[in-house]
């Protein structure tokens, strides 16, 4: 079992006296501040660096979807993995913007992906299976997921990487983060479940009465988040699971995206609370449901732009933030130096 | 008197076709969509684009800054834009950032700065008169704020620039900012005060009444933003909407920072309702006053991050948006280029 520690706390005094020195109002730079102390105490650091900043978009395909619970048809997971491949989708722009590497990795596209396909091949199977018949994947392939997302992510670590951004891509999952929330948190199945990627008020209802069938054939009586993702998880959400576990154990900063990964996250923190040190969360989606599974997790989301695609995208718009925060500390003259008088 | 056009909006619907195009769900891209809609608007082009890209920020002494209204001494504004000189406030940090030029006006700050200070020589005086006393200033005076502020943003086009945003620094500006708020939206006088940049509740009462003796010495019955101006106005705030009406009448896109350049903006929209289409509300500040005023400008500011600085930091924290937004609309693949099912 990773393990991860809370950062020493005691360098925060230094690293607030260096930001109210800085020539500014007191407190007047925000949430960029609260970014600033969190970055340094993560890396118990004065002087904090963002280095060789990763998305990882994990793509999967589920059972479920072939039940009508998505706007779009399953095959489009994999059409989406070819979009990412080719450059074309919206966190190929958003990552070749701010400077973030990107990568893919297959966690279980329905879908063999020719060879020499530049993505990361860690498939556990097909796609999972439909939990409205039996649990979406077996024990094993949930600890093979957990172990691959682990694996990634120390890989990118060896690149110098200290924060990573945790995107997904998935027809259908938007049903597993809402049964996970709905499981996790026991709040009622019709406040964790939302409209996806453009449901109708009859394809909304359907999803509804869909899901709540899976919730009555499973009856999970406890809130053990490795039974919950192995009933109604998605390979991805597990594997982003023991991707931010990892993270975070080796000090990594954990970008939190959208409702999706957030249900990730939920998992990943049922599991080690610690990890709400190393996590920022990036974005609060249209997606309804997600405010409130920020709320529940004591979440200030960054931004707040009505989006609601996925992907790694919430963590790509906010990363600037990240970079603001970190260069204000470092660069921005104190009132000693630039000769301006105090309050 | 400039005037506006409002932008031929025949454009929307090959604009909003196209962005529906892209390969991701109906509006996911929630406020990046619709600034890539108002872009593409203003520039009367499928395929915008940002260029010379600044920050202009005006700064100025206010005489009322002697009569207690602020946490700090009146000689930190000129300390401040020497800040500015040498690159070491937070507006410098932001703006090396995100590749934006930066310049700084000297509208009419209490101080001679050395001749070869890289400052934008604009002082009307050395600073504006209290009106505690009398007017801020003469008509003469107003009228050469607006035409020095619409002269510098025709210099600033003529290097190519499209985008400006309004930045400004002036201890006792926000109560400037009030006045005019008060004055202009006939909204109660306390809703539009707040507390700078951090008074504690006695001065904040003192604050109060002090503007409230302004308020009764004037008595300004009509809600003419040029009376109005004079009246309670800072040289950089009558600058700031010259520059702002001269920008929109360019067809340049305005970006508005925080509560002062909102107050400025207020007065701008008030000569010219038309300067709407051009204006992207950059960051909702922790100021009192200031979320009240977005609302009566009818503006969905893209960030809150709870600050309150000025100097054009709102600004220059949106723009990655803005290249998020002609990013997206330029470079994402449509769903026949990527052969992805539609829903």
């Amino acid at each position: 079992m990773i393990s991860i520690k809370i950062p020493d706390l005691s360098i925060q005094q230094a690293l607030i006296q260096k930001i109210n020195n800085k020539t500014k109002p007191l407190q007047s730079l925000g949430r960029l501040e609260d970014l600033a102390l969190q970055i340094g105490t993560v890396q118990q650091s004065l002087s904090p660096q963002l280095s060789q900043a990763h998305i990882l978009v994990f793509a999967a395909d589920h059972g479920i979807a072939r039940e009508g619970v998505s706007a779009y048809p399953p095959e489009v997971t994999a059409q989406m993995v070819l979009n990412f491949v080719q450059g074309g989708a919206a966190i190929n722009v958003l990552t070749r913007q701010h400077g973030i590497a990107l990568k893919v990795v297959d966690a279980g596209v329905n879908f063999t992906f020719a060879p020499d396909t530049p993505v990361y091949p860690a498939k556990i199977d097909m796609g999972t299976k439909s939990y409205l018949q039996q649990t979406a994947m077996t024990e094993e392939q949930l600890e093979a997921c957990m172990s691959e997302g682990a694996k990634i992510v120390r890989e990118v670590h060896q690149t110098g990487c200290n924060v990573i951004g945790f995107g997904e891509m998935g027809i259908g999952n938007t049903s597993s983060a809402s049964l996970l929330m709905h499981t996790l948190l026991r709040l009622p199945l019709e406040e964790c479940v939302g409209r996806g990627t453009g449901l109708n008020d009859a394809q909304y209802q359907q999803k509804l009465s869909i899901l709540q069938q899976a919730v009555n054939k499973h009856s999970l009586t406890d809130s053990d988040p490795r039974k919950a993702l192995q009933t109604f998880g998605g390979y991805e959400i597990a594997m982003i699971c023991g991707g931010m576990l990892q993270a975070a154990s080796l000090g990594i900063l954990v970008l939190v995206d959208g409702f999706i990964a957030s249900s990730a996250y939920l998992c990943a923190w049922k599991l080690q609370a610690a990890i709400s040190h190393y996590a920022i969360f990036c974005h609060q989606s249209d997606e309804q449901g997600h405010r409130l599974l920020l709320e529940k997790l004591g979440a200030s989301p960054l931004l707040q732009l009505d989006m609601r695609l996925g992907e790694g995208t919430g963590c790509a718009t906010a990363y600037p933030l990240l970079q603001s925060a970190v260069a204000f500390l470092n660069e921005m003259a104190s009132f000693e130096s630039a000769g301006v008088s105090k309050s």
